[in-house]
């Protein structure tokens, strides 16, 4: 059957995505959007319906060791939702199906649900579907998001133009740091289980690789002050990662400033524990599950009322390049260390 | 964590869902059906969007030895096409998420990947999202379908009425049959693996299993002819369970005739071989992905103009029971031994 034979590993996750669709046609008149950016758009009669799908599998995308199965159903759900607020979409819906090996009891799978119920009553969202069956090993979550946006309104990642303002939500980093603790933790207990786990005052980092939270509340405020973003995307991958999306998408280079990165005090607290450079687990790390945008120059001044807001950098010609301004004083290629399902 | 251990299996599926969802609350004012049937509904400003979504594992849900990437990905759209058929709608939109383990190559992706599109093509649905990631072990297929029916028009499972005739689309049994044909082949092919499949004219039966059909065709038929069933569902576990389905949600018993029972030449002579009685292949097989509805006893002429539905019962008060009426004379209580992917 397979006479040629190319490794997954070899495209990468998005190769592989675009080879998979690069056949793809749209035959519905109300599709606006399909595969190839945060989620589709489709006409929903005045206004438009965004969709969103996400499989995560145990073993590649969480680690029941450390991830409560409350913590796991509730960010299950907050990262369909972020994709959806990545479109300047509001969630509305979710169908969820998993798969589960004989050995999840009922009370793990409350548990779980428990999580999947307290993100949807969080987020004003109802679950409408699902589909659970067995599946050989370990849990598996797939989970379709379903939102609303004014026709015309939705936000994709190729919109950006030369001089429009780079901006982020929250902070950054953080995600990473916790994972890291959760890691070390893990160790720990696996070599000596009698010991409690240290995670005190570090409450921040971890909360944010168990509990993240789609921002929706970001999208909300910008439509409510009159800002339509030129583009967005969402944090999932590592900043310099969702910045690379943007530019190629819209075709356009970027300054990045190294200074300007939000990244919390317990993660840069932590980062130097670890030994890395806070603004690399900003970079590099994923799961923040922040917004990354880029807004029209005359809208600075309405953008500066948020603290939730930081101006990172700029758009510019594509053929000026991806630079990083670090802190130093040096530039530098922005390349994209994100991680992927594939080499995880 | 858990204190008290229900073990799945003594759910079974339908008992999980329900348990699962017994607290799940609609917060939309647009949420008109959530969990508990085909698929959700909500509105879409004039239209109502239809949603339905399912998960396929390989080991519990298909088996590779036998089952063609290209068929698989084609039932893997259909069988979710089916469930937005079955709410009297029709199927705009899937989203795919697949998990696939390092055994796979490309090639055999592309593969999985003709299959879907060819669907999508056949029932003019527009594929708009998806993720790929990595499985630990076996593919893992999640499918997401979309669909559109004009405002207060879609079907339930809830709305039979006494009186109501029982009509079935198609044939049954010939899935099962397939399957115990593939399975027969299978198990030649391990003992003696020069051995050539003998599958000639069997070609029915085998493709009902590895290429069903969604029967968008019904529902548009319907549609024309100005008939709205009362009540519907598509026939994936096998007729009795589904009929019990509509009786429980209708709150409805009802009377079926197994004499009229539709079932293909080819079922009947292959069921005949295996030693089983043909029509227990239509009411304890599964996969056939007919339709099952209920229409007025006022739309029975209309309904006769079709050779592809057939009126198999009625149904009647609840406390008259579930009766099956059998070819030599006798009743029975019609009881529902269905597939169920626990007992697998």
């Amino acid at each position: 059957m397979d006479e040629q034979r190319t490794d997954i590993a070899s495209l990468g996750e998005f190769g592989l995505i675009d080879h998979l669709t690069r056949n793809n046609e749209t035959r519905q008149a109300g599709t606006h959007l399909g595969v190839g950016d945060d989620a589709a758009v489709i006409d929903s009669f005045g206004k438009q319906t965004v969709i969103s799908t996400d499989m995560l599998v145990e073993g590649i995308h969480f680690d029941l060791m450390y991830t409560p199965l409350k913590h796991l159903g509730y960010k299950a759900v907050a990262v369909n939702l972020s994709d959806i607020c990545a479109m300047f979409a509001t969630p509305t819906h979710i169908t969820v199906s998993i798969g589960i090996s004989n050995r999840f009891s009922v009370e793990a799978l409350d548990e779980l649900y428990e999580g999947i119920y307290a993100a949807c009553e969080r987020y004003n969202v109802d679950l409408v579907g699902g589909d659970t069956c067995s599946s050989q090993k370990g849990l598996i979550i797939s989970i379709t998001a379903i939102g609303e946006v004014e026709t015309g309104k939705y936000v994709t990642r190729s919109g950006a133009q030369k001089g429009d303002l780079l901006c982020v939500s929250g902070d950054l980093g953080g995600a990473y740091i916790g994972l890291q603790l959760l890691e070390r933790e893990k160790r720990i207990f696996l070599e000596s289980p009698g010991v409690q786990p240290d995670l005190q005052n570090k409450a921040y980092t971890v909360g944010r690789i168990l509990k993240p939270e789609p921002r929706a509340d970001i999208v909300t405020w910008l439509q409510e002050k009159g800002i339509t973003p030129t583009s967005m995307i969402d944090v999932s991958d590592g900043l310099s990662s969702e910045i690379l999306h943007i530019c190629k998408q819209s075709n356009k280079g970027c300054v990045l400033y190294e200074e300007k990165i939000p990244i919390h005090s317990e993660t840069k607290e932590m980062a130097l524990e670890f030994n890395v450079a806070p603004s690399t687990c900003a970079l590099s790390g994923g799961e923040d599950y922040e917004l990354l945008f880029t807004i029209k120059q005359e809208d600075y001044e309405k953008i500066t009322i948020s603290e939730q807001i930081s101006v990172i950098g700029y758009m510019t010609d594509a053929d000026e390049g991806t630079i990083l301004h670090t802190k130093g004083g040096n530039t530098h290629k922005l390349v994209a260390q994100g991680w992927t399902a594939f080499n995880g």
